[in-house]
């Protein structure tokens, strides 16, 4: 995506570190698309705050935050000694990974960070620090790789002039670069295809509107906004050829938890004969996790629901909410699975751990 | 529904007639819940923007409202003659009726109206003028009754403590009394069913989150607000045993246009296999109308999707948006439907004209 990269919305970095000032500078997606905001985050409780209020969100771009937070905390330390280190790593590790339970790459980045943290075992603090810099920077780069390799694999299942649905955002804000579900549209624009895509605008947070919307647009893209409740009608109309979503965490057996909305989707999507496609990297690929009953679903304030956004409240004082910021499609709804590895299809307990044997 | 009927919510009258100050009153519900504002209305032209605006709104509700509208602009008309006066009367029922295309509520108002006024042929003006009002008010009075059947014919469908999904606002301020898709509820209510009920906020308009979760938490109803792309977790969740809705307009083989999104929901509740209520008074039923396919569909402008509401925008400027008012939820999807004469079975095409006939 060489004409994309160096230009206009690839241009964005959603996370990168600032090492000499000591801080995790996140684009402040909570202000978007009104506001186009860096923020300077230097302590833990800030980067915590970050991920909770999702001011960074995106299954990668959490596991690159995480990542850098988890390499500013161990910077920080007054550690003389690798077990003095190792054990201010731990309680950065144990704080961070409390921010939110249910994307997979959260915990991902901040083990893998672990795992380098031992091969360090008995170095000097300065040389640990500094590895633990350049494994949270591999963690970055390969996402951007990935999510180039999840473009063109997904582009390969998608036909010029299709008309495509999303929920929620997998763009280029929530990941290093490019995205995951909008990955495939965003090379198809740079080749011609035309895509006609529709975004559900994802309540409560909107990031389907504030988000999605405003990066396609951004790029050129052919984008409509739709109430999430608008997805069965532009089916029935057939106004769309596949949908696109990325995930928080994949189940061994395929199960796939994503943003609040994603199963209803992809009923929806079985019931009027479209494909549906999840795209995400194998880091959110959790073998660990048998089936999406062993996902843990985040539950959320219900003023998500009432109050934000809005200039004055929406509901009845006092109503009662449930606010669940995730669902689990089950796995006999989901066409294939999009990796950097390649296309995994059904019977996805076999095909996804093949895909880590590659 | 003795207890409920004087007292509370069931208190409240969403459209009435203020005949000595020539006036339509309606309680605004775009600002509910947070203001209980009552307009008086005096011309044509508020009473168009009323409709239109969904200031009042529910099919049966507009049906009334359009019913006293146009024996306002009949009872304001200077016509000498009978023949002068069925002029005017065309002309306002053309206006009012070009307010909102889908609710067929509106047109049969109108309609019956017209009949009245031709069984008045040749009488003097003054007569005909009461006539009208007798109309209207006997149109309000029969949709009070017809509400309370739906609720008794309803509720038998239903057992104690039941889970039930409701989308869009069909309460008490869509009808005359009682609603149609709630009144089975508030019948339960008196009886202590104990119903669990989870109200779709139901986007753009929220008429869910301001409407529905408003009139069952002022009458003590166990209700929880749930945005529109949670029905699905809620269902799969086993929190819900039925799902309960309202009508715009039932076509002779039973496909139902109501308030977008309750196709989705009608798929989602055949997928988790419970089973799909429609509720609505026969007046909701169009013989002449052989399916969905011609129904017309209400497009809506898109601001209603990006700013309303809004504390700021909540869309990139410029971005392109699709906004149906209505959906159709074919036949199939569709396990009864409630009326006033009793409660109608697949194959609609012969149970519904049955309705008519007793």
């Amino acid at each position: 995506m060489a004409n994309l990269q160096e230009q206009g919305i690839m241009g964005i970095q959603a996370v990168r570190l600032d090492d000499e000032n000591n801080a995790l500078v996140i684009l402040d997606q909570t202000l978007l698309p009104n506001e186009k905001k860096y923020l300077s985050l230097t302590d833990q409780k800030e980067i915590w705050e970050a991920i909770y209020l999702l001011k960074v969100r995106g299954a990668p771009a959490i596991g690159i935050a995480a990542a850098y937070g988890a390499y500013l905390g161990v910077k920080a330390s007054r550690a003389v000694t690798y077990e003095e280190l190792y054990a201010d790593f731990l309680k950065v590790k144990e704080y961070l990974a409390s921010s939110r339970p249910t994307a997979v790459n959260l915990f991902w980045a901040l083990d893998r960070m672990e795992q380098r943290l031992k091969r360090e075992a008995g170095k000097d603090v300065i040389e640990v620090k500094l590895a633990l810099k350049e494994e949270a920077d591999t963690i970055r780069q390969e996402d951007e790789e990935t999510c180039a390799a999840i473009g063109r694999y997904g582009l390969s299942l998608l036909k010029p002039g299709w008309g495509i649905l999303t929920h929620c955002n997998a763009g280029t804000i929530a990941t290093a670069r490019y995205g995951t579900a909008l990955a495939p549209i965003y090379l198809g624009q740079e080749q011609g295809y035309n895509f006609k895509v529709y975004a559900d605008e994802t309540r409560p947070l909107l990031q389907g509107a504030r988000l999605t919307a405003w990066e396609l647009q951004e790029a050129g893209v052919d984008v409509t906004l739709i109430c999430d409740n608008m997805a069965s009608i532009v089916m029935k109309e057939g106004r769309i050829q596949a949908v696109l979503v990325g995930c928080d965490r994949v189940a061994k057996n395929g199960d796939t938890a994503n943003k609040i909305g994603t199963s209803g989707v992809a009923i929806l999507a079985k019931y009027y004969g479209i494909p549906f496609y999840v795209c995400g990297p194998l880091s959110t690929v959790d073998l660990n996790c048998r089936t999406g009953e062993d996902i843990k679903i985040e539950l959320r304030p219900g003023e998500e629901i009432t109050h934000q956004w809005y200039a004055r409240p929406m509901a009845p004082e006092g109503v009662k909410t449930y606010n669940p910021a995730f669902d689990v499609t089950p796995r006999e709804l989901i066409t294939a699975i999009v990796t950097e590895k390649g296309i995994a299809y059904p019977p996805y307990e076999k095909s996804l751990p093949a895909m880590f044997a590659e």
